[in-house]
């Protein structure tokens, strides 16, 4: 028992459908290592810690597989969030230093020999931080960072845990407003408003239907292709010479090519605690140009909240995928690796296979990873058969979720 | 052989994720009744059959279940569908009987003696008018409307096929939303806005979850009671002292107390064919408000189309009950009835039990079931427990959809 060390897990950033299948694999990993006793888990991620919002995990899940089997398929973050940024490891004001000292004592206290960061690029950029800091003051804590984010978009892994089941559902809801705006023959413009800032690939994955049932949005328009509205209104009149229902995605991150969002007009011009602009509106934006152009009928369709939290239709491969970059972290962790990100290998060839593995999180923190050129098509209306070709395995299979009185069955702290 | 007549099958109005499930029963209980020979499809609703845009539904589904199986999944107006309004049958212009003559030539053409619109509101509008023009001219075509409505606002009806579906989306996606708002302790408000121009049920079904896993919205606002900024600025500081994520459910039809809509300010003020004014941003006027006093984070999610069109989430006894009384009207109308709308009767007592029966279309087109005010509470801002025991058997089960690659699987003219 003395050789032993105790674990603690937060999660950070914005919630996912799959943040919490990630946090049941560091539980199940913590469970059955050897050499951790305890396993803490973060109330609102560093921020609880620091104001010593600890629950014991191994409490709540010691005692049997149904509450863990229900943490997998809950979405959002059990644990709670925050979006805190460290101050700069090597900072000389001595505020910022008081605040690390704090941290880590407050570990060294709950006897912390692993710690497991659930996040995207902020949070990683978190692990980052305090790698600096435990190497500077030679603190023996091992800390990883478990990559999180529907967005796709961090550096170094060939996926995102979570970024599975928000594809599955963008594609499943694409494929269903399609049908739904195609049942009149009045000529109408559909334009679908799906989340991510600098990266595409939510967006992208509206146009898996393509390859399955023959059904995807007519057009999809990625942050990654500078937005030109003349262009995008020529794209209109050659779909509506086709059929009379023309369905648009586009992602809420779409820029002019002066770099402005299309959706800013609209904006309030806010930004968050990252320095990132609140955006949204860039679907009312294109509906209004339509309208004045074409003088139909148009919607915009804001996929909004449940792209990131429908835990009623997740993707099998996503949750177990999930879990399992959670156990691996305990191993890595325990193995003695520390200030690395746990990430996804995609094996070569045309069978799917994922192994998972780890790299320095001081390469990934605060880069971020976009949909590749080659991926999106000349014209930049539409991805290419490479990109649907990458996505569809990610969204490959139903997770089994548990229903109770007709609503899926969540576990709450 | 000569005895037998064609029957022929139309979807009209909005579309539910369920209305082909209803086509589904009409189609099996077509194919499997000895009165009737070939079973037409109109494309488009009426304003297709006016056209002669039919199809031959016989050919194909006579074939085997499989595609009978994939029709009952897939959301939308598999036929296509139409907001054709009919002249009045005994008006004195000569273009409006015209249009009756040239409807009922075209029925006899393809001889027609079974004739079934599945629909809402303003369908059972043009059945209740194809009946008097019938009765008029001494014509023995049975005419039989099948509702369909997520808004389950029909006269005569326990609910309405659509309903349970709709409602299961939204109880799921509400806690979801729930969840999802709760991963912060920051200070927020999101508000939840869902269809229902009159009647609140589909805002109702929001609290589902209170009696299931106890996670609801703070607050369910319906447009059955007049909508007051004070009292739910009021209610909004009240759920404040409990919790910092505020989360309101609001219909989008709510209204002041002088009858113009809460959202109408920021509409364009135009109407549609029947006259129903377009809504749509009176989430977005709520968190205005909210925001002005209390200057807190606010979010508007509107559900939008996902809510009628989530063929992914479907309410197990919602299909199942629309496939069967599709079936019961084609059993209705070889029986001899006409001019009536096929309904659910739910028995009394503590257990669910559904049967199907029909009444004269007359006394249930263009009047609207709202939710009675014992169904919601004196304040006027949630539902009572009554409503969710009734709402709850509605959702319950989980219809087995067939998924192919990821997505769920569809079948398309």
């Amino acid at each position: 028992m003395s050789n032993m060390k105790n674990a603690i897990v937060g999660q950070s950033g914005g919630p996912t459908a799959a943040i919490n299948a990630t946090l049941a694999g560091v539980i199940e990993g913590a469970l059955a290592s050897e050499k951790i006793n305890a396993v803490y888990g973060m109330r609102y991620g560093i921020e609880g810690l620091l104001a010593e919002n600890t629950v014991r995990l191994d409490e709540i899940f010691g005692t049997g597989d149904e509450n863990l089997k229900l943490l997998k398929q809950t979405p959002a973050a059990y644990l709670g969030s925050c979006r805190k940024k460290l101050p700069s490891p090597t900072s000389d004001k001595p505020e910022d230093i008081a605040l690390y000292e704090k941290l880590f004592a407050i570990l060294e206290k709950l006897n912390i020999g692993y710690f497991f960061y659930i996040g995207g690029n902020d949070s990683m950029d978190t692990v980052a931080k305090m790698s600096v800091y435990a190497e500077k003051i030679g603190s023996d804590i091992r800390l990883i960072g478990v990559p999180k984010t529907i967005d796709n978009d961090l550096m170094a892994t060939d996926h995102t845990p979570g970024f599975g089941s928000a594809a599955k559902y963008i594609a499943t809801v694409a494929q269903e407003i399609i049908r739904d705006c195609a049942v009149y023959t009045v000529k109408a413009v559909t334009v679908i408003e799906v989340m991510g800032r600098d990266a595409g690939w939510l967006t992208a994955a509206s146009a898996i239907g393509r390859e399955v049932s023959g059904y995807a949005p007519d057009y999809v328009y990625l942050p990654e292709v500078a937005f030109d509205m003349e262009a995008f209104l020529e794209d209109v009149a050659a779909a509506f010479e086709k059929h009379p229902n023309v369905v648009i995605a586009v992602s809420e991150g779409v820029r002019l090519a002066d770099g402005r969002y299309v959706g800013e007009a609209t904006q309030s011009g806010s930004v968050d605690i990252f320095g990132h602009k609140y955006l949204g509106g860039t679907g009312d934006t294109l509906i209004d140009a339509v309208k004045a152009r074409f003088g139909c009928k148009v919607r915009a369709v804001e996929l909004n909240l449940p792209q990131r939290c429908a835990g009623h239709l997740l993707s099998k491969t996503d949750i177990e995928e999930s879990v399992r970059i959670g156990a691996s972290a305990v191993e890595a962790a325990t193995n003695g690796i520390s200030g690395e990100m746990m990430l996804f290998e995609r094996a070569q060839g045309s069978e799917y296979v994922c192994s998972i593995g780890h790299k320095s999180v001081m390469d990934i923190a605060n880069a971020a990873r976009c949909v590749p050129r080659e991926f999106i098509n000349e014209r930049g209306n539409n991805v290419t058969d490479a990109c649907v070709d990458y996505l569809k395995p990610l969204i490959a299979g139903e997770y089994p979720v548990i229903f109770k009185g007709g609503i899926p069955e969540h576990i709450c702290l």
